[in-house]
């Protein structure tokens, strides 16, 4: 039986300005990442977040950021490691105790935006949010790209690590996306996304821009919230899967 | 046999900023309330922090603030119960996750500034703080002002509620501070200062700044450490209670 | 002639975070309070929001508040008027600045929110606005609510005052606005706050909430751009005014 | 006959946070950069700051720095030229109100830490700065590294450029400064700094580590006040100077 989780960024709301369209993307997925309050959310949202997540069944990860809430934690940084794993540990244990308060579970960490894209490619930083989850919680998963740094770091560390894919983006042969700026980086055609997905899913491979094929079997697929166009995406995908009979379950299920 | 808890505020840096002389007053004291990021401190302060209370034998309390790091949290606030409540369960969960890593319990919560004193005399706001205590932990102590709205609020939930009196304070007849404003309102002399909290913890008196007696007998005394004179008074009362066969423990045994 | 000035607060986008229909709202005002950064905005949301005011021939006016991004700047907050001073001499400095990077001179300052409201009843904060009114620039109009700390600061100070009236609120006897939670607070009626704009530019009168006449004679009328209703109430108020034969022009010119 | 300006960052305190000796440095030097409330300093600093300066007679200058308090703007940070070139343009304009209102010029911008170092080096950014410099007021100097982009972009767009020097670092051959992590990079020796500090002044030359000498001929020398020996490291440096014969006086005048 194949199983996969599905994850989106949520609780990005902050003070009076709402962003994404957090209502109707809980609906597709089965595990939230939830902003933290540095690059995005603040506390109340993060409470209103949980609250929604857990009404709609869907399990509960910390997003943390880079402070940086005026660039949406999406400009690199030169943070040191300890700066990261400090900033991870607080970011987990504040959306921890929103949970506590829920009486529901942290399920996992998945890093934001230019922290992300930075510990993916340094092994420093990695190890470093590696051991902000392994100090922020009892078998927290760590939720990363494929075959990065993260993913190293965490199984050197004994840290439960999920591999995501993406729906709507194009690949390279070595594994990596194509750059955004790159025409045919971004996959806006919903079926051709579905299909992709299922097959990543079901056979563990992907094509690539230049049409080799490569291997690429994802525990969980990101999708996106913040445009009524993402979500109808997000929508379809869970419908596909369902119709191919892969099942769509929380990472905890999917990682057993 | 007497015992009582002495309290200070801790870990106030930020980024560069260095402020207080942690070392030195954490040699005197039991409990540590330590600054969570909003009105001060920083995620790796908080660590550097909580180290070095556990190296020092020193117990660990949360002491959220305002969102005002420009105005060290001293400002009144106009903030909803929700919002405080939220507030307070993000900064108690940061810090948690701290000492989650570093293997040792949150003992207590201490509202700072401008929250405590507008808590003090606020059901509402105080109700939402002694939530977000029960929310944020098992068995955390609240740490307050003596007869206020945080006593009530807490027996009322059935949160455990710690009184803390000044050291270096004067008293009215109602048993609120004199205002710093008015003359005698702070306590310079040491030894006085030293008698005074010997007063309350073995007879459970004080007497005002009219020259009555009034009954105060608190759990915790909260001394300073900003300064190089309020770090020889916390040392010199620390010794003052020895002496006179007080007891001095942490919080938590002084409330069994 | 009658003349009238209509304004209303813009580029209160922060980041990635967008508020506000400032392209549409533009079309019907003559003055613009943009925020600067403290309560909302950010500096790139000032260079164009400058710009675009600029294109539509919109008067530019600094809106200074509080510094409470989560807040909004809506919450009441114990400044002294040396903060409040600084904070608002701080402000204009910034607008004013991207102002001159486009050759456009700064027209007016309107404080927003809470640093509003709280300065409108308390003429030690409403004098140190109205300094840094005079001190930042030459010849800025303050403005403000009629009949407030602001009207008699300003008047002291030498410092050109403009009142301001509300389109869509209800007013007491006293020339106050009814509370936001009390019946009839807020007029939905497109046309009767057209009516009554008119006749307050007109006559210099409004009913009261009581049924009865008080004087209100404003330079401008606030309105408002979040919703999509606001901005149909904006452009029908503007059309009204044209059709009653009121000259709408900014601010500048109607105090001439 | 011989001139130099010495420069210094001041202002570097935040609310309670006092960091820095400004009053001590500022009796040796003539030009103060001035923090600007991203990276350091804040509204009611800034006032003090100018008042301070003036009632010295040391030149102002604005310190604009990345929106980083927390990092104190030491951090690399991937901003785009239109986010550094607005970032700029609202400090000047925040400080100039300040200079405004205390009757005094702005003097001079010199960007600090992380965008400094990152500008010096990238022609888009120096740019970005430039357009900064040249809107934000007339006659504005940018102070920035010799040979640096900053120099080159300031040259283009006719705007005035002063090149700095620093007292108490080693020097490559290719004018750059020795690393601080590098054995001998930073002079403690205060003769030492003086002797090196008069001959780049009047000679144009300096040794570097690995003994050459290389042309170098500021026309300022860049101070640190942040610590008591750096004070006296300023101090000495301003004597040596004078007994030199070489004229101390601020950039503008340096400039001439």
């Amino acid at each position: 039986m194949f199983k996969v989780d599905l994850n989106s960024d949520l609780g990005e709301s902050f003070g009076t300005y709402v962003l994404g369209h957090d209502g109707d993307v809980m609906a597709s997925i089965t595990s939230a990442n939830v902003a933290c309050g540095f690059h995005a959310g603040d506390p109340e949202v993060m409470v209103k977040t949980v609250k929604s997540a857990m009404e709609k069944g869907v399990a509960i990860g910390a997003h943390p950021g880079y402070p940086d809430l005026l660039g949406f934690g999406r400009r690199n940084m030169s943070c040191s490691p300890d700066e990261v794993y400090s900033y991870c540990l607080y970011q987990i244990g504040a959306l921890s105790a929103v949970c506590r308060a829920h009486r529901v579970s942290l399920q996992h960490v998945k890093p934001h935006g230019a922290m992300y894209n930075q510990a993916a490619k340094d092994q420093r930083l990695a190890e470093a949010i590696v051991s902000a989850v392994k100090d922020g919680g009892d078998h927290l998963i760590l939720l990363g790209l494929a075959g990065s740094c993260f993913e190293k770091a965490a199984l050197e560390a004994g840290v439960l690590f999920a591999a995501e894919a993406f729906a709507d983006r194009a690949y390279q042969e070595d594994g990596s996306l194509v750059p955004r700026k790159q025409p045919g980086a971004v996959i806006h055609d919903v079926h051709l996304a579905a299909d992709r997905v299922i097959k990543m899913v079901r056979e563990g491979t992907i094509e690539t821009i230049n049409g080799a094929e490569i291997h690429l079997r994802p525990h969980s697929i990101c999708l996106h919230g913040d445009t009524p166009g993402a979500v109808s995406m997000a929508r379809a995908i869970r419908e596909a899967l369902s119709q191919a009979g892969v099942t769509v379950s929380c990472l905890k299920e999917v990682l057993e």
